[in-house]
C-alpha cells in the first residue's frame, strides 16, 4: 500500500542546523587544520544534518535503478533502439551492466525496477513498479505521456520503495535512471519546469551528433506546444504526467520517500536530476536532502544544479546514467561519514594545536 | 641496498600505446555507449598502458606517506609548532589520522616513512628513511636544505622502498606528505624548477592568512637568493637538496622507482606535485606514469599540473595533504580496473548496438 502523496511531503523536513553545527565542531577537534578536508568536511555536516544526528557508523547504502520505455523513442531521438531498455534491464540484474560493477565496488544493494519497460524480461531479481499494466508511455511530442493519476501514482509507487528500503535499515539511497528516449522527456520536463528554452536543456544524451541534438530541440518544442506547456508549467505533477516517464515519475517519489524519512539522496546525473526538479517543485524543502555525485556534461543539467543549489561531488564526464555517477561517490560518502567517526582528536593523540 | 639513481631512470618506459588502444577496444565492446563513462574509461586505458598490459584483477594499492622536518619552519611559514611533525607521524602510525582513515575505507595498505623527523615518536609501525642520521632540513630561507650527495641518497631510498613494495605485489601506489613547513619548500622547489615567480607558487598552505602568504613570499625569495636560484634551476637534484625537503626527496624516488617498475603512481596534493616535478626534471618520461588525485587549491599546483599534463580525479579543495586526496581517488582506480575486468560486452549480454 503506497502511502499518500500528500502523506509524504507533510513529513519532509529542512536539514538540522543544530547538528550541522554540532559536526562541524566534532571536525574542528580532529587532527587536522580547520577545513582542510575542504569539500568531504562539507559532505559530512551535510549528511548529519540530513539525518538530523551526527553519525556513529556507516550509512548503509543502496542504488535504485528505475528502467522505462518513452513513446517518443519512435521519434529517433536516440541512436539506440528501444529493445534496449529491456535488454538493459536484464544486464542490470545480471551483474553485467556498469552499475552493476560500480554497485559491487561500492559495497551498495542495487535495486532494479521496472517502472514500465514495453519488453521486461524474465529476469530474476527485477521488482516491479509498473502501475495498471502500464508499459511505456505515449509519445510526448504528440500528447501526454499518461495520464496525471498515473503519474501521481508512480511517485506513490516510488515513495512506498523508499519506505520500505529505509525500513530494511539502508542509511542512503543513491538513485539512477534507463530508458531509451530519456534524455528527450527530461529535456522537456526542465524547459517546462525551470522555464527555459529548449535549446538550453537538450544535448547529446548518449551519443546524437549536432543535428540529432537540433532535431532533440525541435520534438521538445513539439511536446511542450503538444501538451500546452509551452508557457511554462503549473501543477509539477500534471508537468512530469504530460512530458515526463515512467522511471522519472518513480524516481521523484523515490526521492520525495527518502528525504520524508530524513534519508539523504544521492543523485545521479540529468535523468535524476530531473527527478529532483520535480521533486522540488512538489515540495521545495526537499533540496535540503539531495547530494549531487556528478556534473553531467549534457547542457540542461547545470540549469537543474543551479536551481537545487547543489555542486556536484564529481566531475568525471559521465553520460551514461544508470546511477554509475551515483555508485562513483559512494565512496566520498563513506569517506565523510568515517572521518568523523574514526579520526582522533588533538587531545586523544596528543597532536599540539596551531 | 639502494639502486643507483641512474639505473631506475634508465629503466623508466613511457605508456604502451598498443595497450592503450587495445583496452579502448575493449570498453567499446562493453554495454554502454561509447565513451560513456568519460574519464573512468581514460583511467582505465592510462593505467593499463603504464602497466603495459590490459589488468586482469585488481591493482593491489599502497599508499606511502613519508614526513621529515624543515629548517624554514622556524621562519613562522605555518601556524603549526615543529613538533607536530613527529606528533602526526605517531598519529598516522597509530591509525587516528585522516590518511589512516581515508586508507582503511580505500582498502589500502598504509606505509608510514620517517625521513627525517626532529623528534620521532617511539611508534610501531613507522619505517625509517633517514639516512647519516639526518633529522630535519637547514633552512632554506639562509643555505641550502641538505648536501647534494644526501639529497641523492633520500632519493635512492626512496626507490628503494618503491622496489619492495612492487615486489611485494602492491599494483599501484599512491603518495603523501608531512611536514611542518613543506609547502614552502615545495613553493620554493617549484618556483625554481618550473621556474615561476614566487608570488605565483606560494599559497595559504594549512592556514595562512593574507599577510602569512606574503611572508611566505619573502622568504621563498629569499631561500631562492640564498642557494643562488633566482634564475631558476640547472641540476634537478642540486635545487631539491638547495630548497626542498627529505621527505620531498624521498617521494620523488618513490616515484621514479614505482615507475621504472611499471607501476602508476597516485599524487596527493601541492607537495607530491612538486616531488613529481622534480621526478620529471630528472626523467622526463616519468610523467606519463603519474595520475593526479586532487586539485589543491594552492596557487602552485595548477602549474604543476600543467608542467605534468595531469587532470585531476578529484576536486575537493583539499589541503591536508599526508595522502589524503590520493586515498579518496583510490576506490575511482578500482571502479575504473572494474569496468575492463567485470562488466558484460553487448554480445554476453544480448544487448543491442546503436
Amino acid at each position: 500500500m503506497s502511502p499518500a502523496l500528500e502523506e509524504v511531503v507533510a513529513r519532509i523536513r529542512p536539514p538540522d542546523e543544530r547538528v550541522a553545527q554540532q559536526t562541524a565542531r566534532l571536525l574542528d577537534a580532529k587532527t587536522k587544520p580547520p577545513g582542510s578536508l575542504g569539500r568531504l568536511e562539507d559532505l559530512a555536516i551535510r549528511l548529519a544534518a540530513i539525518r538530523g544526528e551526527v553519525p556513529t557508523g556507516e550509512l548503509r547504502p543502496v542504488i535504485v535503478v528505475a528502467a522505462a520505455d518513452h513513446g517518443v523513442a519512435i521519434d529517433g531521438v536516440s541512436p539506440y533502439p528501444q529493445e534496449v531498455t529491456g535488454q538493459m534491464l536484464a544486464n542490470f540484474a545480471a551483474g553485467g551492466a556498469a552499475v552493476s560493477v560500480l554497485a559491487r565496488q561500492a559495497g551498495a544493494r542495487l535495486v532494479v525496477v521496472d517502472a514500465g519497460v514495453v519488453a521486461p524480461p524474465a529476469a530474476d531479481g527485477v521488482r516491479s513498479g509498473v502501475v495498471d499494466g502500464i508499459r511505456g508511455t505515449g509519445n510526448i511530442a504528440v500528447g501526454p505521456a499518461m495520464a496525471p493519476v498515473v503519474g501521481r501514482r508512480m511517485v506513490e509507487r516510488g515513495a512506498a520503495l523508499a519506505n520500505e528500503l529505509v525500513d530494511d535499515g539502508f542509511g542512503i539511497l543513491a538513485v539512477g535512471d534507463m530508458g531509451i528516449g530519456n534524455t528527450t522527456a527530461a529535456s522537456a520536463l526542465c524547459a517546462a519546469v525551470l522555464p527555459a528554452d529548449p535549446l538550453r536543456t537538450c544535448g547529446p544524451g548518449t551519443g546524437l551528433d549536432e543535428a540529432g541534438v537540433a532535431h532533440k530541440v525541435q520534438v521538445v518544442r513539439r511536446a511542450l506546444a503538444a501538451n500546452g506547456l509551452d508557457g511554462g508549467s503549473v501543477d509539477p505533477i500534471d508537468t512530469l504526467a504530460s512530458v515526463g516517464g515512467l522511471e522519472i515519475a518513480f524516481l521523484t517519489g523515490v526521492i520525495l520517500g527518502a528525504s520524508s524519512r530524513r534519508v539523504p539522496v544521492l543523485l545521479d546525473g540529468f535523468v535524476t536530476g530531473a527527478a529532483a526538479l520535480v521533486a522540488r517543485a512538489i515540495a521545495p524543502v526537499v533540496a535540503g536532502s539531495l547530494i549531487a555525485a556528478t556534473r553531467s556534461p549534457e547542457p540542461g543539467h547545470v540549469l537543474v544544479l543551479e536551481r537545487l543549489g547543489l555542486e556536484p561531488l564529481l566531475d568525471l564526464r559521465l553520460r551514461l546514467g544508470e546511477g554509475s555517477g551515483a555508485a562513483l561517490a559512494l565512496p566520498l560518502v563513506r569517506a565523510a561519514v568515517a572521518i568523523v567517526t574514526e579520526m582522533a582528536t588533538f587531545e586523544a593523540a596528543g597532536v599540539s594545536r596551531a
